[in-house]
C-alpha cells in the first residue's frame, strides 16, 4: 500500500508531468510535496508575476488609451484587487492540477520527504507551509519506490550579506504577497525576476532601482539587444545600474540604506533577486550522499544520480533553470523509461521576459556564436516596418537572428509585442534544424506580427523585402 | 526608356513584393497602379480595419478594466481621433512602400492601366482616385514590356439589387471612412470583413445586426467553431443572423428599410460585406481577351493566363483572396522566373479573423476531412486551461486540431487571445508536413499561449498531460 513503482519528490512543472505521464503508463506512482502542487513557477514564480504584469500593463494601456482615440480619467488601481485576482489565477491552476493527479491515480502525499535509501523516502510534516489550505494526505511515515526522482525545483538564492528582516528585505516571495506599494525599491539583481518585479512595482507608483553585478541586464541575453533595452525600460520608469554593486545593505529608522557606486541610498524596500539554488531539503540528514555539478545534483544522459534508481530532473540538475526545461526533462525522461532512445537536448530551450515589451530569446546570442568561431549572418526587423505592430499602436520593437549560409538558425531574440509567443517560430527553426528551403513553403498570414521574423530572416539571407 | 523587362499592374500585396524581388534580381520593372500603392489590404482593407480594431478592443479594455483591479471613470473615445489615427498608420506604411520602391529603382507609374498587346501597356489618368495625394508619375500613354504581370486585385462585390446611394449604402470602403458612428447598422454579409466591421461599429456604439446567408458565419471555417462563436458574438453586443437573407433594401424617410425572414427592419446605415470580385479594369476596352475560371482569370501552374507573356497573380485567379496569398504568388512567380522549379501549394494557406477574440485557422475544416474520406483524430484544448491566457484574463478561447495516425496536421482552428500570431506553428506543422517526431523535438516555453496548440495536439494522439 505504500509502496509504489515510482515516488517523486516536488509536484513541480518537472514532477507534476512526471507523475501524469507514468501514470498513463499504468505505473503506481506517488508525488511528494512539501508544499503546494505546481511547485514555485505556479506559486510564487512564473504565473502570479505575469498575473500582476498583465494587471501592470493594462495600466500602462489606460494612461496610454489616448493614443488610440480613447479617452478615460481617473485612472487607479485597487492593490488588493489586483493581488486577489492573481491569487484567484493561481488557485485555479492548482485545483487543476490536483483534479488531473486524481484522474490519472497519482497520490499526491503532502510533507517535507527525505530521501531514506535509493527505495525509501521519509514523510515529515511540513513546518509552517507557505500556504497550507489543503489538508495533509500523508498515509505513513515512509514509502517506498522502485524509482525515486528528485524534482525538488530551487529556492531564491540569498547570501549572508542579505540581511534577515522579511518586511524590509523581500525576495520574490514576499515581493508577490506585498500588501502595498513601496514608496520606493530597490531591486538587487537585473534578471529576469528583477526586471519583472520591477516594472511591476514601478507601473503601480513605486520609485524603483535596479542594480545589476554585471555589464548587462539579462544576463545570457545578446549584449546588444539588452544595451537597446536600457532606455527603453527607463522611459518605463525603472532606473537600471549596470556592472555596480549594492554594498553595506542595513536598516536606518525602518528603511534599506546601502552603498551603491560608493554613494549611500535609501528605499523603503530592498527586492532580491539575484537567482536561484537547487532546494536540496530532501537531502539535508539523508544517509545517501549524491555527487554534485556545482550546486547542482550530478546525472548522466539518463537523469540517473550518482546513486543507482535515484533520478534528477528540472532546476536540481544543470541547465537554464526554467519551468519549460523541468517539463522537458521530464518529458525526456519518461520517454527514456518508456523505451524511447532519446537524450536530453537543451540547444533550442527559449528564454521569455514578460515585461512591457516583451523579451524572448532562443539558440545562441552572436557573442557565443563567435565565441564558437562558427560563421554567421545578422538579420533585423523592427517591428516599426510591421503592419500589424502599427495597427496595434506597438511599433517598438525589434527581431534578430543569426543564420548560416544554409538559413539555419543558430539564433534569434526578438522584443516587442507578444513575443513570448513569437518565439516559438524560431524555436522550431531551431530544433528541427530548418534550413531557407523550408521558409520558402510557409505562408505567413497578413497583417500579424509573425512577418516580423521572416523579414529578419530573409534580411539574414540579403534578400528581405521591406526595410 | 519607356520599355520595361516587367510591367505590374497593381502595386498592392501581389504586385510590390513581384515589382521588389525582381528589381532585386536586376530587372527594369514598372509598377501601374490606378489608386495607392499597397493596394485594398493597405489602403482600405486589412490595415485601416486592423487599426479600428485596436481602437475597439481598447475600448472594450477600458469597460473591462476593473477585472485586473484597475479603475477608470468616463470611458470613452473621439471618433476623428480614432480615424486620423487609423489614417496616420495607412499613410506611414504606404510612405513606406514608395520609398522600397524608389530605392530598389522600380518605375511607379500612376494611372489606369489597361492591356493592349500582350507587351504593351496604356495609361490614363486616374478619375477621381480615392486619395490622390502623390503628384502622378506617369512618363507616357504607353509603356512596353517584355512579360506583363496582372496584379490587379478585386472590388468589392455589388449586386444590382444593393440601392446606388452610398451615403446610405456603404461598402467596405464608406465604413472605413464614415465621419460618424450610425445609430443602427445592418451589416449584409457574415464573413471576415463583416464580423471585423461590425464589432467595430458595435463597440462604438452602433447597434449592430449581421446577417448572413449561408447556414454558419466565416464561410470555409470549421462548422462546430463557427457555431460556438455565436454566443461570443452576441456577448460582444452583435445580432447575428444565419441562413437568412436580406431582401427589399430600400429608403424610406431617411433611413434603410429591409426585410429580413419575413420582418420589416429599419436601420440608420447599411453595410455590404458580401465578398469581393477581380478588378479586370484592366481589361476594359482591351482588344486582348483572356480566358477566365468563373470570375477568375485562367492561368497555369507558371500563372501564366491565356496569352502568353500575360501573367496574374493574387484575387485575379482563383485560391484565398487574401493578401498574403497574393505575396505568396508574388514570391512563388518571381521564383519560377528565377530558375527555380516550384508550383503554388496552397494546403497552408492560414486565414485569420482580427475580431477579438481573434479566429484564425490553417488547412482543412473537420467537415472538408469527412468529405475527402481522411481519417482523423480530433483534438482539443480550452485556453480557460492554460496559465497564461488565464494570468491575462484571456481565458476565453479553443484550439482544435485534426491529426492523422502519424501526427501529421491537416487542419487546425484557434479562436481566443493572439489566434493571428498562434496559428503560424500550426502552419509550419502543415505545409511541412511534420509529424509527432518534430514535435516531441520541441520545448515550448511556460506559461504562453503557445503551449494550447501542443496540448491540443496531444490531445488528438490521446496523451496530453492537461484537461
Amino acid at each position: 500500500m505504500n509502496s509504489f513503482d515510482l515516488i517523486i519528490i516536488g509536484a513541480g512543472p518537472g514532477g507534476y508531468p512526471l507523475a501524469l505521464r507514468q501514470a498513463q503508463k499504468g505505473w503506481k506512482v506517488a508525488v511528494v510535496e512539501a508544499d503546494q502542487v505546481g511547485g514555485t513557477c505556479l506559486n510564487w514564480g512564473c504565473i502570479p508575476t505575469k498575473a500582476l504584469l498583465a494587471s501592470a500593463k493594462g495600466l500602462h494601456f489606460l494612461h496610454q488609451a489616448g493614443k488610440l482615440g480613447l479617452t478615460v480619467e481617473n485612472v487607479g488601481f485597487a492593490w488588493d484587487r489586483v493581488q486577489a485576482r492573481k491569487d484567484e489565477v493561481v488557485r485555479q491552476l492548482r485545483g487543476g492540477i490536483e483534479k488531473l493527479f486524481e484522474k490519472a491515480g497519482v497520490t499526491l502525499v503532502r510533507g517535507v520527504g527525505t530521501l531514506q535509501s535509493p527505495h525509501r523516502v521519509a514523510i515529515a510534516p511540513t513546518p509552517g507551509a507557505k500556504d497550507a489550505s489543503s489538508p495533509s494526505s500523508c498515509p505513513a511515515n515512509e514509502i517506498e519506490g522502485q524509482r525515486i526522482c528528485l524534482a525538488v525545483g530551487s529556492v531564491p538564492g540569498v547570501p549572508a550579506s542579505f540581511p534577515q528582516d522579511r518586511s524590509l528585505f523581500w525576495t520574490s516571495d514576499e515581493a508577490l504577497h506585498c500588501k502595498e506599494i513601496p514608496a520606493s525599491l530597490l531591486v538587487v539583481g537585473g534578471g529576469v525576476i528583477g526586471l519583472e518585479l520591477g516594472q511591476v512595482f514601478a507601473q503601480f507608483g513605486s520609485k524603483v532601482t535596479v542594480v545589476e553585478m554585471m555589464p548587462q541586464i539579462l544576463p545570457g541575453l545578446d549584449t546588444a539587444t539588452a544595451k537597446r533595452l536600457l532606455p527603453v525600460f527607463k522611459k518605463a520608469g525603472l532606473e537600471i545600474l549596470v556592472g555596480q554593486k549594492v554594498e553595506g545593505l542595513q536598516i536606518e529608522g525602518g528603511r534599506v540604506v546601502c552603498q551603491i557606486g560608493g554613494a549611500v541610498r535609501t528605499f523603503d524596500r530592498a527586492l532580491l533577486a539575484i537567482g536561484r539554488r537547487p532546494n536540496l531539503r530532501c537531502l539535508e540528514g539523508s544517509p545517501l550522499s549524491l555527487d554534485r555539478d556545482g550546486p547542482f545534483l550530478k546525472v548522466n544522459e539518463r537523469f540517473e544520480t550518482s546513486q543507482p534508481g535515484v533520478y534528477a530532473i528540472g532546476d536540481a540538475i544543470r541547465g537554464p533553470m526554467l519551468a519549460h526545461k523541468a517539463t522537458y526533462d521530464a518529458e525526456t525522461l519518461a520517454r527514456q523509461w518508456n523505451g524511447e532512445p532519446v537524450t536530453p537536448d537543451y540547444s533550442a530551450v527559449p528564454s521569455c521576459v514578460y515585461t512591457y515589451p516583451e523579451i524572448a530569446w532562443v539558440g545562441m546570442s552572436e557573442e557565443e556564436a563567435q565565441k564558437r568561431g562558427l560563421a554567421y549572418t545578422v538579420g533585423r526587423f523592427l517591428f516599426s516596418a510591421n503592419g500589424r505592430a502599427l495597427a496595434m499602436a506597438e511599433g517598438d520593437g525589434q527581431v534578430k537572428v543569426l543564420v548560416d549560409a544554409d538559413g539555419r538558425l543558430l539564433g534569434a531574440v526578438l522584443w516587442g509585442p507578444e513575443a513570448s509567443d513569437l518565439i516559438m517560430e524560431p524555436t522550431i527553426w531551431r530544433a528541427l534544424n530548418l534550413d531557407k528551403h523550408g521558409m520558402e513553403r510557409l505562408i505567413h498570414p497578413h497583417p500579424t506580427l509573425s512577418e516580423a521574423f521572416l523579414e529578419a530572416y530573409e534580411n539574414a539571407l540579403g534578400r528581405n523585402l521591406h526595410g
